[in-house]
């Protein structure tokens, strides 16, 4: 049981924008920015690897929609989409959420630090993951 | 035309991890952190809200499987899904991509700073997202 949990049931309200049979969209009460949204499956999953194929494909066709209405309502023009698995990577709420986030001309928004390195040994690793895909 | 198009079209190698009909998945680069993964829709399109909703379902159905032959082959258990739409939201290639960016216990992988704000009049903003959706 979550917090979304208890907004699906009907049970807590939420600044509803979009719903369908298996997505909810609402606003986030502690936005990064004026429009922050929130899109969830209703299947009731921690992260997105838990998430059934028809589950998660009805979340995907969700997003460009939901996406160009929030940009469309708060004139901005850029965004980044985030969606967090576990603790350690930030997640606070254990069900699977997509944040929509939009990213203003004066920084407001998602702030990214980017320390990228190089591949190392990324034949054995393409390969490991592939097969893990089989 | 962009570097993802010239990998789409055979021109350029790439570390392929899965590839459908709709969806292709491969190692980032620079990578970072160890497993960092890309997954693109084989639709030729900037940004997530220009995405067709048929290509955002086979994008967002791909999603689960990679996540979890990813951290099969990595061991670890905890990633961030991020994608960037425009050069304010640090979109560096013009093509949608989803980064599966695993986030391990010492901290390596993707890093945020969440400054989060309080809502400003959420129900006008939620009825006019809502209203830009219908």
């Amino acid at each position: 049981m979550t917090i979304f949990s208890t907004i699906l049931d009907g049970e807590i309200p939420c600044h509803r924008v979009y719903e369908d049979d298996h997505v909810l969209a609402f606003l986030d009460v502690g936005p990064l920015s004026r429009g922050h949204t929130l899109v969830i499956p209703k299947e009731r999953v921690a992260t997105m690897g838990e998430l059934s194929d028809d589950a998660a494909a009805a979340l995907g066709r969700a997003l460009p929609r939901v996406c160009r209405a929030v940009m469309q309502a708060t004139g901005c023009t850029d965004y980044n989409l985030l969606q967090n698995n576990g603790a350690t990577a930030h997640q606070a709420v254990m069900h699977v959420h997509v944040h929509i986030i939009p990213k203003y001309s004066d920084g407001t928004g998602l702030s990214l630090q980017w320390n990228a390195g190089a591949l190392d040994e990324p034949e054995a690793l393409a390969v490991a993951i592939a097969t893990a895909l089989e």
